[in-house]
């Protein structure tokens, strides 16, 4: 009521953030136009050129700015293996790993019936149309090993057991209920490295 | 390395936000980008258009959108009385108790030495020239009653006093160590009521 309407919505658009409630997107704002308008500037510019240029991969489903990210396109990946990720911060964790050279293809997302995401949500048919490119091999599921990410890797490896790929899991290296992001490469290379059959 | 520099851009950018370290700032960005489109560009546009039009009140150096604020041009409001406060989320608390109808000045921070916010940071001189306009009878010091903010309400009243001008400091009915933003507005009323000589 006695702020600027510009402030207000501000504001209230600072709320789309995770975790951010009236109170902190109110000390947000006014700690960006008081204490740093150059930041502020920056994130209002980065922030939408973001939304102009990323789209998703066509192959991956990451995060690119181009049709097929460089990953993708690299012939010197392996394309005989596929592994399926929730989110790109897994996917960074992998290959900080150093311990595999195939592809990946990334969620986005993981089955969440309590959030309204199922099977559709999630697009599954396109991880199905990818690893179906006549060239995958072994699909590696490499989703979290919490309760989503397991009813998750169960549905991924049904759809790809359906039509004949082979399926395996990173293995219990990964601490139970814990969260790849949260894990150490050295861990997360002996996971790869004793994937397991599904 | 492997995330697109548009989106590196904007992890980086999103750190600009209070209390957002690099793995909050990266899921922030992946929600925006992945669950929020529509709300990632409001905000983008809401912040650069906030960055256009606001600036602060000549008068009571609050957030407006004109050279002076509805508030200190409305002619029904008591001149005398000038209110200090920190934030302008302190002086929306003054208003909603409905206790006080003068003005206001919004110090838009506290003295906080160990952040390098002096005397010469907080601009007291522009508060002073505002009090000596000539009408102003009595400042009321409504700096929070943590250290900072008392330290604060000594120097802005040993100002005022140099100048012979009268000042008051709200009553002890906010909690000692208390901050106004969290007070209720009955209790602000009081302490308006039983605001006492500095």
């Amino acid at each position: 009521m006695s702020a600027p309407g510009s402030l207000e919505a501000l504001i209230e658009a600072l709320r789309v953030l995770p975790g951010v409630g009236p109170r902190s997107a109110q000390r947000m704002a006014y700690h960006l136009l008081q204490r740093n308008q150059a930041g502020a500037r920056r994130l209002a510019d980065s922030l939408a050129h973001a939304l102009d240029v990323l789209r998703h991969c066509e192959r991956c489903n990451s995060f690119s700015e181009q049709d097929v990210c460089g990953r993708c396109a690299n012939p010197g990946r392996d394309a005989r293996l596929l592994c399926v990720v929730e989110m790109p911060a897994d996917l960074a964790v992998l290959e900080q790993s150093q311990s595999f050279n195939g592809l990946y293809y990334v969620l986005m997302g993981r089955l969440s019936p309590l959030d309204g995401i199922g099977p559709r949500e999630l697009k599954l048919e396109r991880l199905v149309a990818r690893a179906m490119d006549g060239v995958v091999e072994e699909v590696i599921v490499a989703t979290n090993f919490t309760n989503e990410g397991e009813a998750t890797a169960h549905l991924v490896s049904e759809l790809m057991h359906a039509r004949g790929l082979r399926v395996s899991r990173l293995s219990r290296g990964v601490p139970v209920g814990g969260e790849l992001e949260h894990t150490d490469a050295g861990t997360i290379a002996q996971a790869l490295i004793e994937r397991r059959p599904l």
